[in-house]
C-alpha cells in the first residue's frame, strides 16, 4: 500500500471526526457545553499554543496546543466575530491529557473557535506563557505530529468561513450549518437552496506536487523561488485545474515551470496543507527531456542535482549542495522517498 | 507507472492549455476574433452536439460536439448573460475536422460559451440536427473519448462562473479575468484582492471513489443509492475532507457507509467528473473488516460480490448478479482493474 512508511505531517488523526453528528444539534448542543469537551482557539486564523518543555533547544522547541474548556471560552463562543466549529471526538486511545471529567458516553468532544477579537487576559489559561502563532507560517510546523493534523482540519475549515461568508451565487449573507461543515444561504429563494451544489461546503483545493526523476534516473530536478530561504530548493508543485487528472497536471505543472517534460507519474503519498485548504498530492515523475527553461515568473531557478548530492545532505557528508524543504513539508518526504527506493521506477 | 492502462473517459487531452496566455489580453483577443479559432456552446451549462453516425444503434450512438466560429458567436459572445472562457490551443497532431483557416502562428486556439439565452435558429449552424444535450448526465457519457475531455474542462470552468458571480468574502458583483480561470472582487479594498486566496479561483472538489476488497481478496463491496437505476451497484465514494489525506478519507467514507474497516489503500487512477466540478480519486481498499451496517440516508443497500460474479458480468456468462455501472465512469474501470489484478494487493 502507498501509505505504508509515509506519515506526512498534519496528516495523523487522533479525532474521530463523526459527521453524522453534525446535523444532529441536540447531541452538538449538549457536548458544546459539556466540561469534558476540549476547545482549541484560534484568533485570525493563528493557533493559541504555550510552549513546549524547556529542555529542547530554542530551535527545536515544540508547541503545543492550549486546550480550553467551556468555561473560559463560552462568553467568546457567542459574540458576533466568532466562528464555532466541532471537529469530533477522542478515538478509543487515550490522548495525552485528560479531560477534567468524562461524558457519561465516554466520549470526549473536541471544538474549535475562531475570533477577531481574543484578549487573551479574559481567557481563563492555565499556562500563563499561552500566545497566538503569528504568523502561522512557519510556526504551525513546529507542532507535535498528533497535535498538527487537528490543526489541518480546524484551519482549514475555519479559513474558508473566514473567507466565505457571503453566498458566491447571489451575494446575500449566509449562516453557519452542520457544526461548521455548511453554510446555508440566507436568502429564501436563492438557487444555492435547490439541489446539491458545492458553494455551501468547505473547499479543498488538490494541489500536484512532484519530484521529477532525470531520464538517466540518477538526478532530480528541484527548483526555488525567490521568496525561499537563500540555498532552499524544493519540489515543483501546481495546482490541479478543473478538468484534469492528477497525471497530467503533474506534466503540464512541470513543463510550465521548469520547460521539461514528463513521461510516467506514480504517486506516492498526500498532506494537508491548511494555508488556507490544500490537499497536496504528492507524486514521483519520470523526466522524458532534460533541457531547463524556468517560468520566471513563478520560479526563480531549476536544477538538476544528482542522487549522491541528495544523500549527501541526509548523511551530512560534505558541504551540502542545497539546502532542504523541512521534514514536515512532504517534498521533503517525496526526496527522501526518491533516495530511498531504485533508480528505476 | 499508475498512469499506464487507464485512461479514463472524460480525461483525454488534446488541448494544450497554455496557461501562460491567460494574462496576454492582446494574444487573447486576436483568437477571440480569428476565423480559425473553434467556439463550443453550452445553453444554461449543456452542451450543443449534433447526433453521430447513423450506423450505430440509437443506445450506442456518440454525440458529437458542434465547433462554431467567431462569427456564428460573435454576437452571443457579447451579451450579459453570456460567459466566455479560453481552453487552450490544438496539441500538435491536427484533430478531426481542419479549421476552414489557419493562423499565422499555426494555433488553433479553442474557446467556450455558456448562454442562459440561446435560439439555436440564430446560430449559423451546419448541421440542423444539432440540439443541447439536457439533461447533460448522462448525455455527456455519450460522447467521444476524444471529446469527452474538453466537455470536462469547460463545463467545469462553466459551471462555477455559473454559481460564483458574487464575492464569497464581500458580497459584491465580480469580473471575469485571465481567459475565465479567475474572478476578481469590484469592491476596491475587499480582502480577496490582497494576498493570494483561493476565492478568486475555480473549484476543484477532491473525491474518493474506491473499490473495497474483502480480506480473503476474493469478493469485493458494492453499494446502491436510492437513486440507482434497479439492481446497478457501484463504488463508494465520498468527498475529501479538508485536512484529510486520501488515505483516510476513503477509511472515513467506507466506514460511514458501510460500517466496514479498511486498512491498506492503494491509488489507482483519477477522473474528473465535471458535474460540477469533481476530481474522482480512484483507490483499491482492503477491507479489515466485513459486518456491513449501511448509511441508510446515503445509500440503500451494500454488498459483497465475489470475483466470479464480476467476472460472469464481463463474460456474459450467466444470470448477471448486479448491473455494473457504464465503461464511462471510473467505478466500472476499477472494477475492471481488480478483476485483472493479483487478489493480494
Ligand atoms: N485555488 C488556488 N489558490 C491559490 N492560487 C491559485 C489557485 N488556483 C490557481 N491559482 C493560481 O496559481 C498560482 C500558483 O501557481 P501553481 O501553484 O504553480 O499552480 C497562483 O499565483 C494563482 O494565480
Ligand atoms: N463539495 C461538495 N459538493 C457536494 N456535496 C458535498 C460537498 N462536500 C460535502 N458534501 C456533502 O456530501 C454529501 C455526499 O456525501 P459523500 O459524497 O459521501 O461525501 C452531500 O449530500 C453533501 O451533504
Ligand atoms: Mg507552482
Ligand atoms: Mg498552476
Ligand atoms: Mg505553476
Ligand atoms: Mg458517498
Ligand atoms: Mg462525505
Ligand atoms: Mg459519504
Ligand atoms: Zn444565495
Ligand atoms: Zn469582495
Amino acid at each position: 500500500s502507498s501509505t505504508e512508511g509515509h506519515e506526512n505531517y498534519f496528516s495523523r488523526e487522533f479525532l474521530n471526526r463523526m459527521s453524522e453528528k453534525r446535523t444532529n444539534s441536540q447531541w452538538l448542543e449538549a457536548k458544546q457545553s459539556s466540561p469534558a469537551s476540549v476547545y482549541i482557539l484560534f484568533f485570525n486564523l493563528n493557533p493559541l499554543v504555550t510552549p513546549g518543555t524547556d529542555e529542547m533547544s530554542e530551535s527545536k522547541m515544540e508547541f503545543k496546543l492550549c486546550r480550553l474548556h467551556w468555561g473560559s471560552v463560552k462568553e467568546l463562543a457567542t459574540k458576533p466575530g466568532t466562528t464555532l466549529i466541532f471537529l469530533g471526538v477522542e478515538k478509543r486511545v487515550k490522548f495525552a491529557s485528560p479531560s477534567p471529567a468524562e461524558d457519561e458516553d465516554g466520549l470526549t468532544a473536541w471544538f474549535a473557535l475562531n475570533t477577531d477579537s481574543s484578549p487573551i487576559e479574559d481567557l481563563d489559561l492555565s499556562n500563563p506563557n499561552s500566545f497566538y502563532l503569528k504568523p502561522p507560517m512557519p510556526g504551525v510546523l513546529r507542532l507535535s505530529s498528533d497535535e498538527a493534523g487537528v490543526i489541518a482540519q480546524a484551519r482549514s475549515v475555519l479559513a474558508w468561513h473566514n473567507r466565505y461568508s457571503f453566498c458566491p451565487t447571489c451575494g446575500s449573507r449566509t449562516k453557519v450549518d452542520e457544526g461548521g461543515y455548511k453554510r446555508t444561504c440566507l436568502k429564501e429563494d436563492c438557487r444555492s437552496l435547490q439541489g446539491i451544489h458545492n458553494t455551501c461546503y468547505p473547499r479543498v483545493d488538490p494541489v500536484v506536487i512532484m519530484l521529477v526523476i532525470h531520464p538517466d534516473g540518477n538526478q532530480c530536478l528541484l527548483g526555488r523561488k525567490k521568496t525561499f530561504p537563500a540555498g532552499m530548493f524544493s519540489c515543483l508543485a501546481g495546482f490541479i485545474e478543473p478538468g484534469e487528472v492528477i497525471e497530467d497536471a503533474v506534466r503540464r505543472e512541470v513543463e510550465e515551470e521548469s520547460g521539461v517534460k514528463v513521461g510516467p507519474v506514480q504517486y506516492v503519498s498526500s498532506q494537508p496543507w491548511p494555508m488556507p485548504s490544500s490537499l497536496m498530492i504528492g507524486c514521483l515523475a519520470v523526466a522524458v527531456s532534460t533541457h531547463i527553461k524556468v517560468d520566471e515568473n513563478e520560479i526563480e531557478e531549476a536544477r538538476w542535482f544528482t542522487r549522491q548530492q541528495v544523500i549527501d545532505i541526509f548523511t551530512k557528508n560534505s558541504q551540502p549542495a542545497f539546502t532542504m524543504p523541512p521534514r514536515q513539508a512532504i517534498a521533503h518526504q517525496l526526496i527522501k522517498y526518491w533516495i530511498g527506493v531504485n533508480a528505476n521506477l
